[in-house]
Order: C-alpha cells, then sequence, then structure tokens
C-alpha cells in the first residue's frame, strides 16, 4: 500500500505499527527516525526499521510519516514535519491526547494532510525491544477532527488500521481526552499510586515477591510504565485527569468510611455498584 | 493419597481444588457439603464432587475436610468440624484471613488436626462454575502457626500443595493478614473503587465499552469479584486494610498535588519510584 513510510521515535507503538505493516506486506520501506543513535541501532537490529535517518530526509523519502513520541514533544516535530510535506503525503500521530496538538495544527496551512489518531492499545513496557507483532487487533482506535482531514488521507489510514483489526471511532479531540482520562489515565495513575503505596508499607520487599499472586500483578502492572511518557500525557490532560482523581479519591474514601464505622451494608453496595463493570468489560 | 475427602463450599478454591487433587490421582471420592441444592447440584454436574451431603455426614466419611467458604462463617463452620473429627482426620481451611480464626481455634481440644493454610491463587470469578484446572501452581501458600498442628498433618497438606505446583510460606497469622492486606486486599479495594469511579464520572458507558484497552481491563477486573466473599475480607482484617487504605489516599493525594501544582519534578519521582515494583514482580 505504502512504498515507504517514515515512523518517528523506534518505540513500543511505531515499533509495533511497523511490524503489523510488514507483516501484512502494506509497506516495502520503514525509514526509522531517533533521538538516540543506540535506539535506532536497536530498531535497525530488531528489524522494526530497514533505514536509520535524520527527520528531514526521512520526510521527502516517505509516502506517510508516522509520529509515535512523548505527547510533550509531539506538537513541535509534528509542526515541523508539516512545514515539509508535500499534497501527496499523508501525517499521523498515534498520542494519548489530542486536544492540545489539534488545536496547535488547526490553523496549518496543510492541515489536511494531517490525520490525528490514538490506537488504544499498549502494553506497560517501553523502548525498540518492546516492540511486538500482532498488535492492536481487536482495541479501538480514536480519529480526530476528521473533517479538517482530506477524506483519502482518513480513508487511507482507517483502512490501515482495520487491517490491522481495530475499529474506528470519531471524536472531536476534547472529547477524547476526557474519555481518555477515564479509561486509560486514572488506570495508570492509580497503578503507580498502589505500587508506591505497597512500596512504602510493605519493607519486606520478599514478601512482596513472595506472597503476590495475580490479582497484585494485574493491578500493579502499570505501574511499571515509563514515566516520560505518562508524565507529559498527565500533565497536557491534568484538567481532566484531575477531575476523575478526585473522585476516585472520594470513592476510596468511602470504603474507608464503611471500614472505619464498620457499615457491612454500605460497603456491600459499593462493591455490588462495582459488579456493573462486569457488563461493560466481560 | 486421600480415600476420601470433603470440600465444605463449592465454589473456585473449593471447586478447583478438588479438579486439581482429582487430575493427580490423589483423592479417590470427593464429597461436597453446599448451602444451596442448586449449587451442590452443579458441582456435581461439573464432576467437582462425586458426592452432595450434609456436612454432618460428610465429615464422618472423609479423611480430609477443606473448607473454602466466605471468612465470616469459616469460624462458626470449622469449630463445628473440629468438634466432630477423629485423631485420624485432617481438617484445613484456605481463607483469605487467618488472624480470627487461628485465635477461635487455639484453644480447641483437637487444634492439632487444623492446619491454617491460604493457598494466594483466584480470580474474579466465583461459583462452582469459576473453578478450573491447574489452579494454583506457581503462588505461594502461606501456612500460619503451623506449630500448633500436628506434624504428619502439615507434613501432608504441604505435600498436596506442592504437588499442585505452590511453594510453601511459614507465618503467624497476624503477619499474614497484614501482609495480605498489602499484597492482596487492597488490590481488591482500588479495583471496585475504580470500577465506581469511571461508572460515576463516565455517564457514557458505550464509550467504556468501546475504547477500554487492556490496561483499563487489568485494573478494574478484580471489581467483579463476588462481594459476599470480599466484604467479610475486609471487615474482618479492617485494621491493616485501614492502614493501608489511609496510606493509598495519601498517596493519590501526591499525584493530585503535582498536577494541581504543575510539578513535573515531583511527578516523574513519584513515578520513577513506582517503578521500583518493576523487579520485585517482573
Amino acid at each position: 500500500m505504502f512504498e515507504s513510510i517514515t515512523i518517528v521515535g523506534v518505540g513500543l507503538i511505531s515499533g509495533s505499527f511497523s511490524l503489523a505493516l510488514k507483516d501484512r506486506g502494506l509497506v516495502k520501506h520503514v525509514i526509522g527516525v531517533s533521538r538516540t543513535e543506540t535506539s535506532a541501532k536497536k530498531a535497525l537490529d530488531l528489524g522494526l526499521i530497514d533505514e536509520a535517518l535524520p527527520l528531514e530526509e526521512a520526510v521527502k523519502k516517505s509516502d506517510f510519516i508516522y509520529v509515535a513520541i512523548p505527547v510533550d514533544v509531539t506538537i513541535d516535530v509534528t509542526t515541523k514535519i508539516m512545514d515539509l510535506v508535500q499534497d501527496n503525503q499523508i501525517v499521523a500521530d498515534a498520542g494519548s491526547t489530542k486536544y492540545a496538538l489539534c488545536k496547535a495544527l488547526k490553523n496549518h496551512p496543510k492541515r489536511n494532510r494531517f490525520v490525528a489518531t490514538h490506537p488504544m492499545w499498549g502494553t506497560e513496557y517501553s523502548g525498540p525491544e518492546s516492540a511486538v507483532h500482532n498488535a492492536f487487533a481487536g482495541r479501538a482506535c480514536v480519529i480526530c477532527e476528521k473533517e479538517l482531514s482530506d477524506p483519502r488521507a482518513v480513508e487511507k489510514i482507517e483502512s490501515i488500521y482495520k487491517e490491522l483489526g481495530m475499529h474506528i471511532a470519531y471524536m472531536d479531540s476534547e472529547s477524547h481526552d476526557m474519555h481518555a482520562a477515564y479509561v486509560s489515565h486514572i488506570s495508570h495513575i492509580t497503578s503507580f499510586a498502589l505500587a508506591n503505596t505497597v512500596l512504602e508499607k510493605e519493607k519486606e520487599e520478599d514478601a512482596i515477591f513472595e506472597l503476590a499472586g495475580g490479582g497484585f500483578e494485574s493491578t500493579v502492572r502499570l505501574a511499571k510504565s515509563n514515566p516520560l511518557m505518562w508524565a507529559p500525557i498527565f500533565m497536557q490532560n491534568r484538567e481532566n485527569v484531575l477531575d476523575v482523581l478526585n473522585e476516585h479519591i472520594s470513592q476510596l474514601r468511602k470504603f474507608k468510611s464503611c471500614l472505619e464505622k464498620e457499615n457491612y451494608e454500605y460497603l456491600m453496595e459499593l462493591m455490588q455498584n462495582a459488579n456493573k463493570i462486569r457488563k461493560i468489560i466481560e
């Protein structure tokens, strides 16, 4: 489908994206742009990319440029790319926040070459080594402000994500950031905080290691995530994240109050309400 | 190894325990004791048990009685069993709290027939249908106050758990309950509270359903757990749970404060500290 694409960033998302396209024969040549030579070399060794080039050269040689880097640098880098592209090229990003980026690019003369996407897949790992085959399948990919993108560009990007097994959801960038705070960002905050809680209370790390079961592992798994990726997400989406974090603290206080007052009925009620999540994520 | 055993309760733990013993040829005949006929019938249909009997009859016919019921009824039921058993029989429980039970049985004339165990395995499901083959493997099984049990009884119970692939950890019942609060009970509280948070904030349930990814699923998975099992655990271990819950709320407040004050450095520091969990649960 593409002769040559560039992935900007050679980590979990871009690397897995490249593998998915290569596995399906959707691209012939993948160029990688990386801030460090070490990562570029790893990405080459792992077969995530066929060539490593500086940004400007890479963009010139590509039909499609896919940006998957921490959101605090996405706006600058994407703007730089947009300044370079021609009318036959497509740019898309994979960032976990969309409002600030969409706002920054809104009046760019080449805005229609850009498609704002968020494939809602990830793991707690990062870097070229974390890239995996068969990523993305079964998850949603959000596309924001599609009306500002060239319809054929949108169609092309959609068809790629669909080939990877994703379903497409459309929304404006504000709604995206609000929903992302609820279904993704808060889970990361609670997991980081839970890890800190246990590390603070349980001075005998051997006991955690020895006793931890599947429940503990699944709730703290996300605490292994890369701070350099997640701190910028929380900061860029801070109003929504604060809103849901305040709610979460108040929900935890309800449990606390039940235990303090030994209010068994209310405790049961809180848990029965939580059980409603069964019908949503079964 | 056993001619005939009784499982009291025919749910996730007892059912999976029975399957594990049957799969390995460690028992010939499994009797089930259930409060409801529906569950007893399901357990029979699913092959978890070979026979359903009332408690007293079941105990008489068994070499080994395994109690796996909600912890608010465990003390009464186990005491009743202990009053019935002879010196050639063994009783063990699988409860998630150990202090109250061990205290209640401490001076029982047949205390040495009892082995207090907590196999630290489980899923978010309950009832006979939730029982699975190959459960327990790779997890810890805590044995409390082993010095109060007959050494040959302990040896026999240990050898069973080891055959299931568990490693044994010994501790007093107070330490067990404290560690269990850290590595298990708090994970359930945070998961229940997170489900309530998202259900409260995200009125568009379709959005959760459509957008939720692996991270969300893993952090709220435990919120599907059975309140009838977990409310008694939280209540029986309320002092330890409150202690760790208070710490958790204070850890979440640190994240809140970072976001409110846009203190990026401290946010990074909190997350980097949480990353230490990597070396414990990798």
